[in-house]
């Protein structure tokens, strides 16, 4: 299929897809670039359409398309103009696709999880930005995080800031939103541990110990947790701070949790290379 | 002083160091905000003029300047106009200041560390963006690193967008510029052990030793290190990246690796909460 008219109702529904609300009514969102659409690919994601533009295309996705199999996928060629129109910010790849918001409750992705390790989730409480969420999927992803739960979105998980800033590994990282009860509620039941990071915190995050079932909660910068992740029961966990400044970035701070919850349950095992980066 | 002429030569000398090449000639440059000035004021740093304009100070800008003490600064009242010729982009916070660029050698820089405890040294090469710059000053802030060092830098050190992503932390770690050959050689001289974060690094990080009189190196995502950080001597470290992504942003990768400096350096200290945070 080749499209040239800029009022193709195909191409009109993805100008649609750029607004979050209609993108919740659609259950569709969009896939930018070809990294992040070869990464939701390989996550076996329920990627529907890919729309490309061959005098954009770069050699690395001329080189990829040239190797793709057969299947059921719809890749639907367009004009530079058509792609101008469906294409994000400055983000000229020349290639976007179109996917299913599968979203999972947070019970059926924690049915999901490996049952040989130990579960290790990062929970994000209010955290506005999506270039934020992005960035700490990107940490979740390399630390081996077991999921990430978006407690009490403020942003629909498929934005695409925050797919972007994600570079893809949102595809790989189980994800779920769920209200802050039912996350304290869920996880507790399950046996699994909570830790908030709080500035006022008491206790060393080094000495908190991330090796049984455990969540990382962090909130926002703004306006930090709620009091639903600041009850008996819950850890209160804090980053020592030396210096003048009284916090860090919470992207900063889940990266300096999550690879100190690896290092934890790493440690005293052969590490090799191979091992580890698997 | 009351300024509401947009011709005024100070106002104009004020637009001409929002470009790099005057700062450099001028030997000054620009701080915005009222946390800002304030963190260079705390670290002693030679503010030599503040300008506001009172319609647009918050409040709490206004209760410290109402305690503000006596001293050889200059005060400057400007009109609303003047502010929003001087301001930068949209930070409307109605105060900047004007300061001189100090910057020490690294030896300079190197003598004036204390001698009480092993240096622990961040030397950054080739990174491009101030906003990593300023994030990873944030983090070095926080680790309580002794000092960092911008190797064969790519942007001016008090570019205005490093001051705002470090939240003023600039001012509080000491900071200079140098060669990548300079860094490599004084340090090795002075019996600090290097350490590269490489992608493709032989040593675990949690494995490297970092208790010792360390400095730990961080080139460019897109570039990584230059063969001068990759001979021997210098130890390459890694990050394990379990995911699908194989690195991670170099301000998380540096805030992982302070952290665990620090931790190693606390490790087995009565960590309390008020000994961290003194």
């Amino acid at each position: 299929m080749y499209i040239s008219s800029l009022q193709n109702p195909r191409i009109k529904e993805i100008v649609h897809l750029r607004q979050s609300r209609k993108r919740r009514q659609a259950g569709k969102f969009l896939i930018d670039g070809r990294r992040e659409v070869q990464r939701a690919l390989a996550s076996h994601f329920p990627v529907v359409e890919i729309y490309y533009a061959p005098e954009f295309l770069r050699e690395e996705t001329l080189e990829w398309m040239a190797t793709r199999e057969k299947t059921a996928l719809e890749w639907i060629e367009v004009s530079p103009a058509v792609f101008e129109k469906i294409a994000y910010g400055e983000r000229e790849e020349g290639i976007l696709a179109v996917a299913n918001s599968v979203e999972q409750t947070l019970e059926e992705m924690l049915e999901t999880l490996p049952t040989d390790t130990p579960p290790l989730i990062g929970v994000l409480e209010g955290v506005e930005k999506p270039g934020n969420i992005g960035a700490i999927l990107r940490s979740a992803d390399g630390a081996g995080l077991s999921a990430l739960i978006v407690a009490d979105p403020q942003t629909d998980l498929f934005n695409p800031n925050t797919i972007r800033a994600s570079l893809g590994t949102i595809f790989s990282v189980p994800i779920c939103t769920a209200s802050s009860e039912d996350v304290v509620q869920t996880l507790t039941r399950r046996g699994i541990s909570l830790y908030a990071a709080l500035v006022d915190g008491a206790i060393p995050y080094t000495q908190a110990d991330f090796t049984h079932p455990a969540a990382i909660v962090l909130g926002s910068e703004a306006w930090g947790l709620s009091p639903t992740f600041r009850q008996p029961g819950i850890q209160p966990i804090f980053l020592p701070m030396l210096g003048i400044a009284d916090s860090l970035n919470v992207s900063t701070t889940a990266a300096i949790l999550f690879y100190e919850a690896l290092r934890q349950r790493t440690k005293g095992s052969t590490v090799k290379r191979e091992l580890l980066s698997g």
